[in-house]
């Protein structure tokens, strides 16, 4: 039913321009190989833009990727335009819909960091319930970097509730899912996350890593990286004996 | 009242030079960010080259700047000669004045490096209130990299008062101001500690980060360097039970 | 007696293409550098195509490694087709063959990563015989970048047995050998933790480093840089009192 | 009475050979800049080839270096062959002139790493007067990139004295000074530490860095990333209550 079955799939992916998707998420892959959270093939990126999904394959290296190993598909219809034949789709693919279907986000990114994995073992090793199951930290300026729900705008109040970034002195919260064997199992529980904290931009998977979202990638990738700055900080934090809230 | 106020402002951040203060903030920029100085669009650097004050947008990717981003101020009037349309003027530019008025600074530099952050928040759990107000730290050559009130020259001596850089017996001293829920509410304190602490090169802000200045670009870099080097060095040494002072 | 003994020796590094051996080697070399896997000349690489077997010389400085400083061996007779006359061969070289041989690896890769000494270091304070032997880690997500044996498929299985990579409720296991005064004098013992251990994907070196294969380079690297995250991550946890297994 | 003097002086650092000191050594500076070893125009690097002597200069942004910002020196009569107009001579100057008299040296780096200054500090906080002045560490396989004397040949044996490399079961012993107010008062005490301890490849300086040299830049280079790597070691050994020795 997609406007796009007819083409030739490759134009999906042929652009001059350094924005288009095909060509931005290969960028982004070689940007987060160097922080070091896709390293080993792990993680992984997707953008949406209008009825199209952009997503990187599974076991690729990500410093090497390439707008022809790109996957893309209708996202009205879930159907694949295009399918490189020596790759197999993400096994994240049903993660970044559901933040395309929840959130409205625009890109979402899947990291390995270790600084994710860390800081869902710190809350692991805690007695408090609470701690376990949500990573929460506040009065550090970088929490500015995030905005409530993670696709949210900064400018528009809305029916009296209070939206944009959160403040300095707000609290932020990501709640932490347990791992499963299957990458794609983990989609019930990332989707309750999202559904029981509608201002978290993003949800922390134990002993695995992170999913952030945003409304486009500037704010996805933002935030994917002031996340990652506070779980870093968080874990250097508590190795000094100081609290986080 | 500007000069420039006829000109197109384009004219204003268009050069070949390398050393033009648009390509110049651009390239350090990405610098920075390799640093992890401005992760998350957080941080910012700023030019004041004869009437003119170059400052680098809120909410830019700090790696992707380009000189077109730049807004563009007169000293004199404090107006904007140029305004790029889909940027905001960054909530750091009255701190960055700050350094240009009270310091005769050339070059202000903000970063949200952890090792600022973490120095804040050691001081913070000392009993002894000097301690939880200013960093100090004594005989590490590194210290040597850093100028009395931060845009001093090395050479001339003045009434008697010394002059220059700090010697390696020397006690470097950075005050630490509280943080604020916005930024530009930082300004009243910043300049207070700049009025109390004469000889201080850079203000460090709770929970937030460090304000480091220069005469030129060269000198406030090499300062923003040495000043973020001591930090990480005064946070491992902590870590190893060793005293700063 | 081989093929290739009439060509000119030069012809077996020369090419266009990046994927080609010798162009390769090199720029893992400089990926490699930039990880510190191979700091102070340490550390190599090899590939083996067909009949051919590439081997990265002795005493170079890795990050300006060039295909004409390439070391290339016929498979069958294990004299060397090319041999540049400013360099040696690399001690590695015999522990390389025995991956060729043992496990059917296209590609091996040896880093003096401290994350691998350190957990080298760490298994040895242990008081049981098993821990001091054998780095042991389960329910980390990066655990599914590695394979059985390192260079099985992940497709295929065979009477019965189980192959494909490990999942994440399996435990990777990586032997430790003993480290001696010359590396050749590795060779028996990492080829008989090889047939000890036939689940392996790697070796560790006691105070030394690591030795990893691959059935082609992807696979090498993939597991290369998953087993230095979960070594680096492992040092981590360590320090924070969380257990690995 | 120099046959240099009556040439242009730009002729000394003018070349289309990136292996030419004055591209060499700017080279280097930017690797070196990357790995944290001259942050804030700190730490230096010399060659000295035939009878010429090629120095950075003191307060240069050291990435940013460039052939015309080079000093040359007569090694005969020590006069400047070459002065840049806008830089000062590096107060370093005497030290990397003491390893070409005392140790035959061919290039000469100094370091700011912080990994140096922490095995000082960590030294000095012993109650043993041996280990406060000197780091001592064996069997690691890193300190096999280490020559005895620093710039020894690892072929010629000579007078039935041991030469070449170290072994992984020898210890390697590096000596520390104290600092001083002026880099240039060192020259003593580095000089007496070379002739008190025959063996060393390098002298640490307390709270300061490290004095590394080598017969030509592809010794002394790699001696200073394998006394990096394992001053690093070192520290991270050190955190997790390990013995060096």
């Amino acid at each position: 039913m997609s406007a796009h079955t007819d083409q030739d799939p490759d134009v999906l992916i042929t652009s001059p321009d350094p924005m288009h998707p095909a060509n931005h998420i290969s960028e982004l892959c070689r940007k987060f190989y160097d922080l070091g959270w896709v390293t080993g093939t792990g993680g992984g990126v997707s953008i949406r833009k209008e009825d199209l999904v952009y997503l990187a394959p599974s076991g690729v290296q990500k410093e090497m990727m390439q707008p022809e190993d790109m996957f893309v598909m209708d996202w009205k219809t879930k159907e694949y335009l295009r399918r490189p034949l020596n790759y197999k789709p993400s096994a994240c693919t049903p993660l970044f819909l559901a933040a395309y279907t929840h959130r409205g986000a625009g890109c979402c990114i899947h990291t390995h960091s270790q600084w994710a994995v860390l800081v869902t073992l710190i809350c692991e090793s805690s007695p408090d319930w609470a701690t376990r199951t949500c990573f929460s930290i506040k009065e550090i300026e970088q929490i500015k970097g995030i905005s409530r729900g993670g696709s949210g705008s900064d400018e528009i109040a809305e029916g009296g509730r209070k939206l944009g970034n959160l403040g300095f002195f707000d609290t932020l919260r990501i709640p932490i899912i347990e791992n499963t064997a299957h990458e794609e199992d983990l989609t019930g529980a990332l989707e309750q996350a999202m559904l029981a904290w509608p201002e978290c931009a993003a949800v922390l998977v134990r002993r695995h890593g992170v999913y952030v979202w945003g409304k486009d990638v500037g704010q996805a990738k933002t935030q994917a990286e002031s996340l990652d700055y506070l779980f870093q900080l968080a874990v250097r934090m508590h190795g000094m004996g100081l609290k986080w809230t």
